[in-house]
């Protein structure tokens, strides 16, 4: 559940991308709290009505609107801001997607494909895919950044070192994030919320959902941070790892491929054992399973593996 | 503790690479048990009077030497073995290295560290680290595979897609093991037996220990897998996850070069915490830290993040 937070800021569809010269909405003094209402990254091209077939039709300059900025007052460069999860409200619908344009696999999943999903918004049943499969809803925004200070205004499709879309599946609630401030108030943006992901997001999207999100903001002075920085407050994998983990290594010299060839053979071993179809298979992967590095200095050849929860099955 | 088995085999130190035409030392029928005793992968160069001074002088050709093979009555091309962890009896001692030929920071960290490590082989007290930090016990072997159908022998170093150097730290007790046979009899072998290790082993070594391991072996014909894939029986990050984690993220177009990043930070983040210097926590982070792949879709740019548990330091 969201708690009451000092200031509620509405959904916009408007903004997008990262820029100092954007205004924000509101300024708030650290250790204040916001809502951050927020669509869906379709940002209102997908409704609970589409199909594969509307896919080419969709106007994609219009997805992933953020929410935001806003401003803390103080915050100077080197400076970082921490954001502290404090709870989250799904919409209770959403979607996930698979394209030739997203995913590390478009060469044997060329085709659209779009999943539209109803869950308990509670959180109190597990998702369900139609069936066949089933997880726990854990909502995350999967953009959450700072302005960066340069003049041009910055996509919001790759993450950059402020954060941006980082799409990491543990900013979730009790979990304290920290951002690198380059600008005065440091411009903090919410979007691209999920309600559920593995680490990889390897198939393009997560179970893309409208969540608001409630943080509390605070001002850490000269924290001097490369990059963006978390601790989680206990078991990051406890929603699904009680019984174990079926697992696929990829073996490489190259990272990437090592991730293809891992998930290439989870969706052979899931369709073999849970008559799956592929494309099911590559989408709970991109819902529920880890990519892993399991070495990089058996040199030249690295192991990366792909953890798939049993519990989704049991 | 090891169990009973049918057949123990003694450490060997010289036998090195993949080879289908290394004759069996046993061979098995489907069902039995096996103990390995292994020993650790300096292969004699390394005692527990070593210095980082013995180094330059140590014979690297005597590194990583294999206990087997054992070959599998029945096994042929396209089966799978099936390998069960069943205990393992580890010696109390070991090493861990730091050098300029191993590891993903090398520009780092030139100079050569050698840490010799004594530990309570029940594994009841955790192994502690001078002092400064803690961790469990959790042995496994870096090195599990079986011969490849080619002409030449195949260096020990770089894993394979019947296994080898795979240095996957969850291949432990309970954990179920399948290797794809591409020779008659499999021809399994073991060795690089670790008593910790971090997804990744970043720094190039782990806790490196001479470890006995007792396994059942099973035959499961016409399996077709493309690499090695495992079961965990259960949480696979329990031993160290409870309290949650420190993470830092690296955010780059080339996962390898996130990886770097996020370990350099992890690095900045454990010296400025808890006052270790950079090789402590250089080598703490290959012990403890997970590479974990966030995302790898938000073209160009991925992100690639290392999780330090938090109870090495409670």
């Amino acid at each position: 559940m969201v708690v009451q937070c000092d200031y509620v800021l509405e959904k916009q569809l408007s903004h997008f991308g990262w820029s100092r010269d954007n205004a924000p909405q509101i300024t708030i003094e650290p250790g204040e709290t916001v809502e951050f209402r927020i669509t869906d990254t379709g940002g209102g091209e997908i409704t609970q009505d589409s199909t594969a077939d509307d896919i080419s039709s969709m106007n994609f300059e219009r997805f992933m609107p953020l929410t935001g900025p806003i401003a803390v007052d103080g915050a100077k460069a080197s400076d970082a801001l921490k954001i502290t999860f404090l709870g989250f409200r799904p919409a209770g619908w959403g979607w996930s997607m698979i394209s030739h344009m997203y995913g590390i696999l478009p060469d044997q999943f060329p085709d659209p494909f779009l999943k539209i999903w109803n869950y308990d918004p509670s959180g109190q049943s597990p998702i369900d895919y139609e069936g066949k499969a089933h997880f726990p809803m854990r909502p995350f925004p999967g953009v959450i950044g700072l302005a960066r200070d340069c003049e041009e205004t910055l996509s919001c499709l790759p993450p950059h070192t402020s954060g941006g879309n980082l799409d990491v599946r543990d900013l979730t609630e009790g979990t304290e994030l920290y951002l690198p401030v380059e600008v005065d108030g440091g411009l903090l943006s919410l979007g691209d919320t999920h309600v559920a992901q593995g680490h990889g997001e390897l198939a393009g999207t997560a179970l893309e959902s409208p969540v608001d999100v409630s943080v509390k903001v605070e001002l850490v002075k000269d924290a001097n941070l490369a990059a963006p920085q978390f601790t989680t407050p206990g078991r990051p994998n406890s929603h699904v790892d009680e019984v174990g983990y079926f697992v696929t290594c990829g073996i490489s010299s190259d990272l990437r491929e090592g991730a293809r060839q891992s998930t290439s053979q989870m969706i052979d071993l899931l369709t073999r054992l849970h008559s799956l179809s592929a494309i099911d298979a590559y989408l709970l992967c991109s819902l529920c399973g880890d990519l892993v590095i399991n070495e990089m200095v058996n040199t030249p050849v690295n192991v990366v593996s792909l953890y798939f929860p049993k519990s989704v099955f049991e």
